[in-house]
């Protein structure tokens, strides 16, 4: 079954819609838990399945680092490697390359680099980040992308847009030759990019949407500039995508930054906080976050949230989850990370609904007043 | 139910039988995993479960001084604290005491230590270690005994097993105040030290038994003695010991140890091995041991033990748990103590079925055959 995806509706911008791979369907707007190396940390696919994910992330550096992509695809792909047997999207590296890496040099060619873990030199053009991911076996593959910090000057940001289509073009013509994979079929997403620059962002639409991508992301977002600026380039950029593609805001965020994202016509998302946060014992709530070592939990034999229906709080009290922080206990991340991305996808899952009753606005105006609530 | 103690059959003397508690039966010859903290470190109950395990370990000096046994008292009682609705047994933290504590002071009165974690000072009287017991809520609670390093000097061992003899009736006499806890029975062990001497041992037998506890543990080896002691020792004191009480052989061991002493009539093992061997990378299988890391592991894409039906090894390849070490992942350390629990557990299980089936020579016999053939 090739690639596709159906809008089935749209409330005051929020946008309910499905996408089919051949590894299954992913329910929009979604939200993918981030499994860098090919393992979303402490948690097992079966967990996963159980709290309704629907797909995860994996990344290209990462895995092109360790274990490498031959062992990947010695193994069957990395759905087959990690014995999950859903959807995968890659990151391309782009971001890893220019954040994590030490950067030796940039050209139209590509970027080289050392590697991060033992100075290790690569080099990553966008034909061999596409190889690599077709190798890997990733059902969405995204383009190398050039990302720019900020605050960054319009000059570089104007360049980084032009080498990003010059790339995204680039990679479009290497998958041709290679599209399917043991019979299943892996697509690319475009990353638009252009800092906080409206008409470098327009630009960048423009010109990647020339090259008539299945699915496109919003790049350069959630690197530190204001909240405002964030929502007022997303809402700039999906204004003008074309309608019947999904959008994917990469990197974001905390819950009301996914709300406002969807609010603004975002299909997927993806974000390490509610990961990262769980590992350090800050776990989400109906009300807001929870910070498990606190001395307030010692003796709380209630549950993270009352209003949560996940294993971890049907099971376990804040008093024991603080005892295993405190303790360093290796319990404490796993529970703490699965509760955190129910937290996430359950909080989805509630917005389609929405969505699908055309009563976002209303479930909106709710979730902001439970938080003020707390 | 109070709790009781069933022996089926004797087998070559390998014993089968059956204990029951108010939270659940344990057939015997079990295995018990070790979760020191209140957790078996990366596991979860269900996990336990899972794999059969029918009673877990926790420990009085680490729980006493994280998160404090009246965290666990008011959570109501270990089980319930930790979401573990089957048997739970508690070391008396004697142990713990003499090898990881800075010690202050032993008198007959008790033992005056510093803790390993903030050095603040504690004093654990044989009246007391019952106490803190009652308020975790084991089902099984252990006497404080005096543990003594190997090799120990007669004079020294001697002076050991009169005050853990002294210990035992003291505790004893604690026990009769208060032995229910919300309406389920708790229960303590005996435990006989003496070292490898051997007119120790029986004399230590000897007190123990007069004071009829109803069952008992035999302390102190698999501290550095040579295997022949080992087995010479847990011989020579379960043959005295009384036939219709449970045997427990502390701290023991590698998977032949538990053969041997299986063979020697113990009825109850624990130890940190397959946890902590786990957590570094190196599994069990039926022909001996594999580290994970090695790379000769690297496209190995077969299960850890081809012989082996648990989840891990019907789902993941060795080259992926190579990765997950290799990167330090959190999964890495769960599967691997998933699989080496069930191990264990599954070779108890083998064992208690050679036993009913008065086979258990020819188990052995064949265990030790298919790890020659490695």
């Amino acid at each position: 079954m090739p690639f596709s995806f159906e809008l089935f509706n749209v409330d005051h911008g929020a946008r309910l819609g499905h996408i089919e791979t051949d590894h299954g369907g992913i329910d929009t707007p979604a939200f993918m838990p981030v499994g860098t190396l090919g393992t979303v940390k402490s948690l097992s696919p079966r967990d996963l399945c159980e709290i309704g994910a629907d797909i995860i992330l994996a990344n290209t550096y990462h895995l092109h680092l360790r274990p490498g992509e031959d062992v990947v695809a010695r193994g069957g792909g990395i759905q087959q490697f990690m014995s999950w047997n859903k959807p995968v999207l890659t990151d391309s590296g782009g971001y890893q390359v220019f954040s994590l890496a030490d950067l030796n040099r940039i050209s139209d060619e590509g970027v080289e680099f050392q590697s991060h873990i033992d100075g290790s030199k690569h080099l990553f053009t966008p034909e061999r980040v596409v190889d690599i991911q077709l190798d890997i076996g990733a059902d969405i593959m995204m383009v190398l992308d050039q990302c720019v910090e900020y605050p960054c000057d319009k000059e570089k940001a104007r360049d980084a847009i032009e080498r990003t289509s010059l790339w995204a073009q680039k990679s479009k013509d290497r998958i041709r030759y290679r599209t399917k994979r043991d019979g299943y079929q892996q697509v690319l997403f475009g990353i638009v990019q252009g800092s906080v620059f409206p008409d470098l962002r327009k630009r960048s639409v423009e010109e990647l949407t020339a090259l008539d991508f299945p699915g496109y992301a919003i790049g350069g977002l959630s690197v530190g500039e204001p909240k405002n600026e964030m929502f007022d380039t997303t809402e700039l950029v999906t204004e003008i995508l074309p309608i019947d593609k999904p959008r994917y805001l990469m990197g974001v965020g905390f819950p009301e930054d996914i709300v406002e994202g969807i609010a603004r016509g975002v299909d997927m998302f993806d974000c390490v906080m509610p990961t990262r946060n769980a590992r350090n014992g800050t776990v989400f709530t109906s009300r807001g976050k929870v910070v498990l070592k606190n001395a307030v939990n010692k003796v709380d034999f209630g549950p993270i949230d009352p209003e949560c229906g996940c294993d971890v709080c049907k099971n376990y009290s804040r008093a024991y989850l603080r005892h295993l922080f405190m303790a360093g206990e290796l319990l404490g991340p796993r529970l703490a990370t699965y509760h955190n991305l129910y937290f996430y996808l359950h909080l989805l899952a509630e917005i389609r609904q929405s969505i699908k009753e055309n009563s976002f606005l209303r479930w909106r105006k709710e979730f902001y007043n439970r938080r003020e609530s707390k």
